[in-house]
């Protein structure tokens, strides 16, 4: 059994959004309970990543370690045609994941306590970004 | 056919913990000869990586890499509840992988040669992490 | 229904390698509309991504920053025994990714208008990589 849904997120620009609660949604509605769940973000200047979930310190802190390994407007890259954050958010999303697959487990995924899903979004302007959920299993 | 299991590692602290051979044990035991086997690890302070199986001086040298772009007591950090390795957990853990899915053949993980499956473990103190194996196919 | 190809990709050095036709054509070929593709790389001094596929700028500028984070020849690194691009070439694949899962629909891999998937070549000298893709679904 295989359920697939487009998820629409509208970014306000920079930060990270949690899309654990429209994921696990999702599931539910899939009626499926053992199986995977797979996330698939379509661009290259917005990424998803499994993180703590419960201080917003953490989502500042990774802020800042992405600012310093790879600063906006770096004099170093070359493709700058979008802005000062073009290329700093393509090697934030290499460093980061496209596509995560979650265990499903009793109708949800099987997520630890303190993991979230979220959407991080690279550039400072707000986008429309596309996330394919496809729910597998039985 | 979908067979999964759930794996209690437990650590000795910071370093990297070899799970080949459970790995692959799991998919043996699990009868499916040809089809996909997912690794997923319930937390935000340890993760999962495919590396070089063969030299420790890798592993000693992807511990000297990490601790040099997100020290321990980092002053930028803001989120040290638990301790000046805290944060530098979550960073290493975004930097590498929560989730690893891994082609089975001939009822065995197709790893390359030098291919290990490992858990790092980013925490100073000793820990205990539930490490899911799911294995699907035929 | 599953379907599975080896590719075996002769890289000429450091360097991107897009596989995006190959993994488009083997989809194709399979019959399969809607499911998954996986892409698996058997090697820890290789590794895969999915980047911007428009402008080679981006990829001049990952070299770049590759090349800061992780220089070849770093003295803190002892893995020398391949040379001075042995473990930077490691360093390179645990920050990208070994293997990438994505949506397959309507008999294709469901990328972004501007997603491609590659190959990076981490070693200076020419290598044959072994790349095994699967497809699964209806």
């Amino acid at each position: 059994m295989i359920a697939r849904k487009e998820l629409q997120i509208d970014t306000k620009g920079r930060g990270t959004y949690d899309l654990s609660a429209d994921v696990q949604q999702l599931v539910s509605a899939s009626g499926i309970k053992t199986g995977m769940c797979h996330i698939f973000i379509c661009h290259t200047s917005a990424s998803l990543m499994l993180c703590e979930n419960a201080d917003p310190d953490v989502m500042r802190d990774l802020e800042t370690f992405m600012s310093r390994i790879t600063p906006d407007g770096d004099p170093a890259y070359t493709h700058t045609a979008e802005g000062p954050d073009d290329m700093s958010a393509h090697v934030r999303s290499i460093l980061t994941h496209s596509d995560l697959n979650l265990p499903v487990s009793g109708g949800r995924c099987a997520l630890g306590t303190w993991q979230g899903v979220f959407l991080w979004e690279h550039r400072h302007a707000p986008h429309s970004r596309r996330v394919i959920v496809t729910v597998q299993g039985d």
